[in-house]
């Protein structure tokens, strides 16, 4: 029997649907047959050695003395060579009739997240998920100077099903004249919430989910990552600091130490149990402009993108996920690492 | 230079990205080989001859004397079998800890648009998709009397990508106890759009795409298709009745024809200008219970699947669309039938 779950933080509503699971199909989705990757390719933009051939670098981290834009560095970010959105302008926003534009002031960078073309973030060793974690805060904190800048958006594309166009392990970061939708909503919903209970609705989420555990993946001293009750998408999961903090940005030493070990842990175990999907990951924050907040509690969703994007999703708000999320967290949670 | 675009009803921003359209990719999209389908297919069950593969069938267009669930129907609908809700049963919320649920209560139905399995709508004759968009409309009025459903949602999956998992010809309809999230946010802002200037939304829009034409595939005495000024997809665009309506299935018997027309011409001119992309279509309209409202506009969006899903759309609901719709409409006006 399939059942309605309503999203309190987003007010989305998903068909958690089993039985369609089961459903036949004469159109098979690809077999997702990745080969292994070299250490090294000759041709990538990412790879050490080509330097020259991405624009001149933003921040690295290097062991001992190194001169920039040359190979030794440990993770390296650059301004995106494509950019979706310029840093140089000022804002601008017009109507053009009954339409609303502004032009396309933002930056848009890179966060080469190791020198090794074959090595994906699950792959790394521990401190060398850290430094990632480290250059996203650190690439945050410099561009929350900018006055233009309403919202940071970090997120990482892998594999061509989540829209990566380039092989080499690489995150993205896009500072934003504007407060994305979902996130707008998650803070009029969760403001909504802490104004009738007094108490942050993620903290609420993550005592029910410790005391109910069905949907927990795994947890450390920090934070927990679990299946929410209302997975729009099949094995999507949530990375949530134990400790109510409302910004990514301000993570402390030992906490970037513990997230590292989530993120590779769950994303390992994502790989194995999923034989290598495609993903997408997002680290939802508070905008720019707000302090710490008693009402938002910032957290990373990880969707794997399995091949069944029945479409009408995209025009309705309204999911259909064959897959029960206690279901995609039992399997998680079951896989030998 | 890139564009942030305001969707006025939905509140979402979109950058027009023109020059990310150009970027490397190393990793390609599978080229959309599609090869032409048998007339007939002796092992698929929406096949004339297959009839018992089904659940028996609720409705269909037959010339003559013909018995049900045998051949000679021109369109035919049937339940899904593995429905995403089921019909039968009371409607039941309840809380669980913080989170809310509801038992899958709705109606799921496929509408089986033509006998021949290698024909796509697009491919059919005049009055053979007139024949699926009357058995729309008549679903649609028989539902609308169950008490219990709020919503009828009305689309079409064609192709792996966008979530078909059948290759006969058809659409879907799915009776919904709640209104989906993004009708609920076109319903909210359209009517602050009415309140403040006393005219539709939707109607100005289309005043102001013909005024401008950039934007305008094709139209005829009922109908118009454009690629919307805020286009979240590549190539996206939308039909609209020219005369205000807010629930589709008022539609008159003319403009019956001229939707037939319109949607048969604007499929074509996107099967031959994108090589037979997967898309999907749905039917925006306004929930059951109100009546003709003024502020509020029925249309079709109609979205290819180009498999360029960046997926932190998914999880910010801000978008990032390489090609403006200016080019999206110029391409498919271009395109000679």
């Amino acid at each position: 029997m399939s059942e309605l779950r309503l999203n309190v933080v987003t007010k989305e509503w998903v068909i958690i649907a089993p039985e369609r699971g089961s459903r036949p199909r004469e159109i098979k989705p690809q077999a997702s047959a990745r080969p292994p990757l070299p250490v090294h390719d000759p041709n990538c933009p990412f790879c050490p050695g080509n330097e020259r051939m991405t624009p001149p670098e933003i921040y690295a981290q290097r062991e001992g003395i190194v001169k920039p834009n040359e190979p030794g560095w440990q993770t390296r970010v650059i301004p995106n060579k494509f950019p979706a959105l310029r840093v140089e302008g000022d804002l601008d926003r017009i109507g053009i009739g009954m339409y609303d534009m502004m032009n396309g002031i933002g930056a848009h960078e890179v966060i080469i997240e190791n020198p090794d073309h074959g090595r994906e973030l699950c792959d790394l060793m521990d401190h060398e998920v850290e430094q990632v974690i480290w250059a996203y805060r650190n690439r945050s904190l410099d561009l929350i100077g900018d006055k233009r800048f309403k919202y940071i958006l970090i997120f990482k594309n892998y594999g061509i099903s989540a829209g990566a166009s380039l092989e080499h392990p690489h995150s993205q970061l896009i500072a934003l004249p504007i407060i994305p939708k979902r996130v707008v909503e998650e803070l009029r919903w969760s403001l909504r919430y802490y104004e009738y209970r007094e108490r942050c609705v993620f903290c609420d989420m993550i005592h029910q989910e410790i005391d109910e555990r069905e949907r927990v993946i795994t947890e450390n001293k920090s934070f927990i990552a679990f299946a929410p009750f209302v997975s729009r998408f099949p094995f999507e999961f949530s990375i949530f600091p134990k400790i109510h903090s409302s910004e990514f940005s301000y993570i402390q030493k030992e906490e970037v130490v513990d997230l590292a070990r989530i993120l590779k842990e769950t994303l390992l175990r994502m790989k194995i149990a999923l034989k290598d999907p495609s993903y997408n990951f997002i680290v939802h924050t508070s905008p720019i402009d707000s302090k710490e907040r008693v009402d938002y509690h910032w957290h990373i969703e990880v969707m794997p993108r399995l091949g069944r994007t029945a479409g009408f999703e995209w025009g309705t708000g309204f999911y259909l996920n064959p897959t029960p999320p206690e279901i995609a967290a039992w399997a998680l949670r079951e896989v030998s690492l």
